[in-house]
């Protein structure tokens, strides 16, 4: 019944913490796993594509609570995505969307209780967290949620062919399954074309590469060094398969 | 009865871990929760009228371990502050001053135990560490305090018209709380004059504007970007209201 | 029975949290620690000498998730090294060599087993997480170890004259134990001679000094100022003990 967070709030800021706070006031003692607190800014398409790559290797019956809202105290929506036994609460902006649209068995309720106390830009802290919480501990009241057919906001949730994260080595992941790829396909990123190489102590040094990295993803590297600024690159840049890939 | 950590020891250095082992030591089990450990280093005013603004949505009984201490080792003294229920444990170098001298009821406590082993340079570890552990943990031996009339050193805890925090979306946190600022207020900070929107998603783009945050400050941003980047400003930038604020 | 993670899989990237769900997953409600998630990337021997200095301070029986692996993928083993009671677990590319190489009391053991599906990049969370969950869980199946006589890379465990680490304010760690270096010693670093000085407070203002940090190493710091950016150092730069030092 662990909560995960996958949110845009800051690993450095004190936002999770206050996030953490209303988790702990809803649920006392429900476990809360930081899974990501630095989403790419306002990239609500790339936080989608990654979200939807992690979310597998997490517990059935976890609770992600996951927050990419640039558009918070605007109209756009709040909902409950349930897929593959795995539960999201989050805005209705297309971040759940790709889990959603991925799943076999899923299901989408609106969230329709609204706290007493709502502030304008903190729905995760006001909004989603008491949700997220009373759902782990299983004490979420009834008439919290209503049923709605699906999210209002859905992305296409075909391979995205661009960069949508660049981690801290400046490794840069994409949104392209690897089983999607043909083994012979050749990567082009920044008018450059990028060899394949299993791990990267088999890499050149100095030379970028592609493999694929832990969680499924199409992922370029440079072997002790930043693919990000050695390509200039970044998340958002266009990257295309060469060779007849098998599915894009 | 958690306790929370607010301190500049740096989310990606090992000094909050070792503080979290030293906190086990002395009350094993107790809930730690990081709230904030990138306060801008060495401002110590700056970070004690955020603490201000943050602390009262934290359950009462929280303990806080609030540390921005460029004076260590010096014969600065240590302290723990009770107000409205939630204690704090930290330097008596103003950082307790602004929630000490903001609250009705309230108490100060001289820390005059010395543990066996103090480092000159790591009193988080060594010394607030176990008084907040055990604090928490309702464990505090006898003697470890000693009654003091009130902190040594007294910020002013009025308004801070500056900027006090920059998030990693570049918004910039002000030490004016909201309530004090007439509606028609407008902001000047680096010779701009700034209006105010209510949220992010009604903000003209490219625009800074100022609004209030989840803490109930001004704060300063650029929708779809960093208000610290587009005007030039940070920590420490003065801002000035105009238009008769209320309190001001 | 804590795990006490220090790795260089980044602070603000998800490798931790799925790390940590994989600590679940072999062992539920196991207490986990981060002390050190951004240790210097790919530079095995300095988070060797690091990893030696920060341990001492934790309790025995603890277990370290040690994880610095840039040949991730390759032939390099995997190890556990008991030293001192403490556990620590990891690859066999040095980084465990300086604990054990300066405990009296030790063992080595090679991890045989493999996990299904094991990544070639992320062993952290496939291979060294469930080795340590179920070491400080008690629930090790036998046969996932074997006899070794000793790592199988070994570094010099004798102080390293360089700098090993940077914390975010700037301060310069090195890999000299102070009660190697006599009182009178001054230190050569970027062709400057750097006095010593008890605390930060008892500094010159703008004037680099050299210090013994909280874990016993010579550091080299600058009050309320960044000596890495004052003096153009980072990990890796050289430095000189003058001044015939103790055990140098």
């Amino acid at each position: 019944m662990t909560i995960v967070l996958f949110t845009d709030f800051g690993s450095a800021d004190p936002y999770v913490g206050q996030v953490k706070a209303a988790l702990a006031a809803h649920a006392p003692g429900i476990p809360v796993l930081d899974l990501l607190n630095d989403a790419p800014d306002y990239d609500v398409e790339a936080a989608a594509h990654l979200l939807a790559a992690l979310a597998p290797e997490f517990a059935p019956a976890s609770v992600f609570l996951a927050v990419v809202d640039p558009g918070v105290g605007t109209a756009r929506g709040a909902i409950v995505v349930e897929a593959e036994e795995r539960r999201f609460v989050g805005p209705d902006n297309g971040l759940l969307s790709v889990v959603y649209q991925r799943s076999a068995r899923r299901r989408c309720q609106a969230i329709v209780w609204r706290p007493a106390r709502l502030s304008a830009s903190f729905h995760g802290r006001d909004l989603f967290a008491p949700v997220a919480a009373r759902l782990a501990a299983g004490t979420l009241p009834e008439g919290w949620l209503a049923p709605r057919e699906r999210p209002e906001v859905l992305f296409d949730p075909a391979p995205l062919a661009r960069v949508i994260y660049v981690d801290h080595y400046g490794n840069c992941v994409t949104g392209i399954p690897v089983r999607d790829v043909r083994a012979d396909a050749r990567l082009e990123v920044a008018g450059r074309e990028i060899g394949f190489a299993r791990v990267f102590g088999e890499a050149n040094p100095g030379e970028p590469f592609w493999y694929e990295n832990s969680c499924g993803l199409v992922e370029i590297a440079l072997a002790r060094g930043s693919a990000a600024r050695g390509l200039g690159i970044g998340v958002g840049t266009a990257v295309a398969l060469r060779g007849r890939p098998a599915a894009l």
